[in-house]
């Protein structure tokens, strides 16, 4: 997933940032390699209480086997959705986010914000208990990297330039579709290792290939969706709401995937793809300045998502006759985790704030993240209008 | 196999079409994906006569298996095989043709031109009865979307500025070798899911090594003498052409893959590549304008590789003492799908032409179709030379 | 890993050499292709001494299994090995050599010069019988491409402009950093393949396990520490020098990766991410001009990544008590192959120098070797400021 985030929030951004952006890409995964070996997977997957594991810190006493597999890759499969986590908030504060700050945090919310919320839910916790389901991350992952990155473009304040005086927005257009495309497939791809991955023992074919057709469907019919969506509102198939409407399908099947039929998956995907455009436009009349969409596409997607568990399930949904039980614990599920995550993740940043300092000066957001913190040009070869 | 074909075609086109051609790939695998699951498999799988499938719509009533792996598993390999024929059309009419014309037809193509060509070799339809082998698709997939392009080519007429007044040539260069590089390896790299693939039981592991052999090997071959050949010819290692060899072996040797030695699938890629040399310059010569080479690789190489299968296959190959028969039977079914591929392509492009136009304006074409059907730069940081 | 060597080298070199470096790395994986099949295997895996194989040349004759793999599998698998020791080459050589020389001697690499070091390693030679251990490849692999391309870009001479007649040197930055980050994730991800599958019979899960784990952690702690080491150094946390820290870390637990535990893959790659800082300045101050770092991460981190195995082995390594055989047996091999590759690579290269011209004149070199040796641009809708 690593590489289809840094293209992507690196094409949407600008070519004077191009090179912060994806070293940050790199460091969140690198940071969060090692805090979830230290951390993270002991909080997540340790014995402990309701709240909270406890052991196999440093891996120290791990079981030979997990679910079937060897720990140590159930462990690293895990790892990927500790470093999605982290590297969403990196899209929502792109362009005016101190490099240092970012290697703080990135290493909290993979190391004890994230594993937390995910022994909750995946590590036998209180919301497992209540039979909250989210097969493969919706709110766990994806929800909990779009709220944290919510609480950081908020905390940061909007890019310079992006609103006017009167409130009405500036487009700040990314610097190369060509990579945030690539980003898209790559990540398209990537999903098709994410959620049928967590059907973890390998052993259940049937189930695994109708994870993966429910996840493609659900990404089609995002984009589609945006895109038609985008068309009736703005006269154009824009390319990057369609592109943010096939990662919104992506997310909203993240976590019934494995419960609903493929036609399911096809009108959840394409209620996330309508959720992306609202979302976006939401953003942009509270004033709050996400750069590539993370929190529509994450956040809001995601809430959908696990919310359309309670409505599809084949068996407890209430469209299946399964009564409201199952969608009163989805929104239960995800209010919790919603407030932790907000919660924790803004004291993080305000802590940061009046510490080490969350945002860059004014004249290195002008010059460009690269040169202010990185003395370093993305694509020196080449004249970059956004670098003036 | 999409993000390649994306990141090539991107990369051999102007940047002032980049964010079209892109959404072009994003949109066509949406359209495909749902085309697919709704009729196409329907077409391909469904029980019918030897002409045409006609249950599973929607994938009901589908058995659990399919050739002993999960339907639903069965149905996305499939999926990317039909996306495939769909988005190779997309290189021969790029930087011309209207996106929602485009949306039409490679929705038609995925969901029923295509779909009734794989009934016939692969869903057991007249094909198959006569003996026909194309393995993994080099007529299937690839003959029908480079004939379904040729077509298109043809009845869009060329690019502005593309041929003089004397019929003489000019170049139009791809704005980026980088990412028509990395669209290459892309496609070679999926490639080996696509052809070992096709042996979909997976129990199969000697017939699954020595398919990605021989295509590792073609694709070299075809690479390396395309190579040589340009330099003989224009005294220059063409970038281009090199590249386009190496995808002109793999097409090639998508239909022997299975039935032929190593060796053979040297000879077999070697040939491609002088296939696409040669196919280049011939579309050149009659004025078709197909800005990527789509042609040549995958409808001129494909035809090549189907043949090849009557020519080397291990028992019923001509030089392997199997006579004229299967040669035969590959050159009809050559014959048949090129004529069922272009006569329904071209009623299909002619039809879209008279309704909701196949081409945008010569203004939109010379502004670039980024700004003309997006309203959008691919690239806004940068000065853009083919913009004005 | 041939697209992630390609992009990383075409994203650190110059806009005006971007197709010729891509164009190399291209057809080095396709001549590697042809002499591995045709010669290379046969002098690495075939019947022979302790010091060289001879049979299966041209495949023929090879046995159905090998390591309880299908021997053709089993041959691709090493392919890649062999095409990897070549490429690396590229990235030392870049900028300045002919085209030509550069298909000449990628082919006697992959061909003769690693075939026979991994025979003495891989294919029951000298250096086994010894108990030399290299997992993955170290020294096998990258110790050889990169004293290779140390030889080479020895002979070749620095960059024109590289370095002032005080001896003082010039930065050239390379022209993408996306393009080269790209890299850094593919290989990355490629490196799961590289050194996981070196535990060929894909029984072991735990060892695969263990081995994956082990190398991703390494990888993270060499870019963490390098990226402080920089830091330090400079004021800046360094993208260029953090990339080559992971790669370094990778090349590093190449050898190491099944016999250590997860901690010493930390302390492994981070000492890693040193070298790497020393090496590229030990380079400078011997003038010897590597454009994209290629001899400090594949040359010395190997040197280091084999080492370790005698260090931390957890039978046989001085830290776990068992003395100093193991450690001795390390330094005799990394001795014995930088004695073979630096010899024979020399003679290769000096022979190319005195008959075929191993570097471009140098108005091709100012003009940029697309320009030169392909007669193309790699970016002719943009002005590029290194072409003039």
């Amino acid at each position: 997933m690593q590489p289809g985030f840094a293209m992507l929030t690196a094409g949407l951004t600008r070519a004077k940032n191009a090179g912060n952006i994806l070293m940050k890409n790199l460091m969140d995964f690198c940071m969060s390699s090692l805090g979830y070996w230290a951390i993270g997977f002991a909080l997540m997957y340790g014995a402990g209480n309701l709240f909270l594991g406890g052991s196999f810190f440093f891996l120290q006493g791990i079981p030979e086997e997990t679910s079937g597999v060897p720990t140590l890759a159930f462990w690293l499969f895990q790892l990927v959705f500790a470093g999605t986590a982290a590297t969403i908030v990196a899209g929502a504060m792109a362009e005016r986010t101190r490099f240092r700050a970012y290697l703080v945090y990135s290493l909290v919310i993979s190391a004890v914000i994230y594993p937390i919320v995910g022994h909750w839910v995946w590590g036998g916790g209180w919301l497992a208990n209540l039979g909250f389901l989210d097969f493969a991350g919706s709110t766990v992952v994806h929800g909990v990297g779009g709220w944290a990155g919510l609480m950081g473009a908020i905390i940061l304040g909007p890019r310079l330039g992006r609103y006017n005086s009167d409130g009405s927005p500036n487009a700040i257009p990314g610097h190369s579709l060509s990579l945030a495309m690539l980003g898209v497939f790559i990540l398209w791809f990537g999903w098709f290792g994410f959620n049928p991955g967590s059907t973890l023992s390998g052993m259940q074919a049937n189930l695994i290939a109708k994870v993966a057709v429910n996840t493609n469907l659900a990404a089609a019919a995002g984009a589609i969706v945006a895109m038609l969506a985008a068309w009736l509102r703005t006269g154009n198939p824009d390319v990057g709401l369609s592109m943010n409407g096939a990662l919104a399908g992506l997310v909203a099947i993240t976590a019934p995937c494995a419960f609903v039929s493929p036609l399911s998956a096809i009108i959840i995907g394409a209620v996330g793809g309508v959720v992306v455009i609202y979302g976006v436009s939401f953003l942009d009349r509270i004033r709050v300045d996400d750069p590539v969409g993370a929190v529509p596409v994450h956040a809001f997607s995601g809430v959908w998502g696990t919310l359309a568990v309670g409505l599809f399930h084949e068996t407890s949904g209430l469209f299946y006759g399964g009564g409201w039980g199952q969608l009163g614990i989805q929104g239960l599920g995800i209010i919790a985790i919603f407030a932790w995550t907000t919660l924790t993740a803004g004291m993080l940043f305000v802590i940061i704030k009046y510490t080490i300092r969350l945002r860059v000066s004014p004249e290195e957001e002008r010059m460009g993240l690269d040169h202010g913190e990185h003395a370093v040009r993305a694509y020196p070869d080449f004249s970059v209008s956004s670098l003036d």
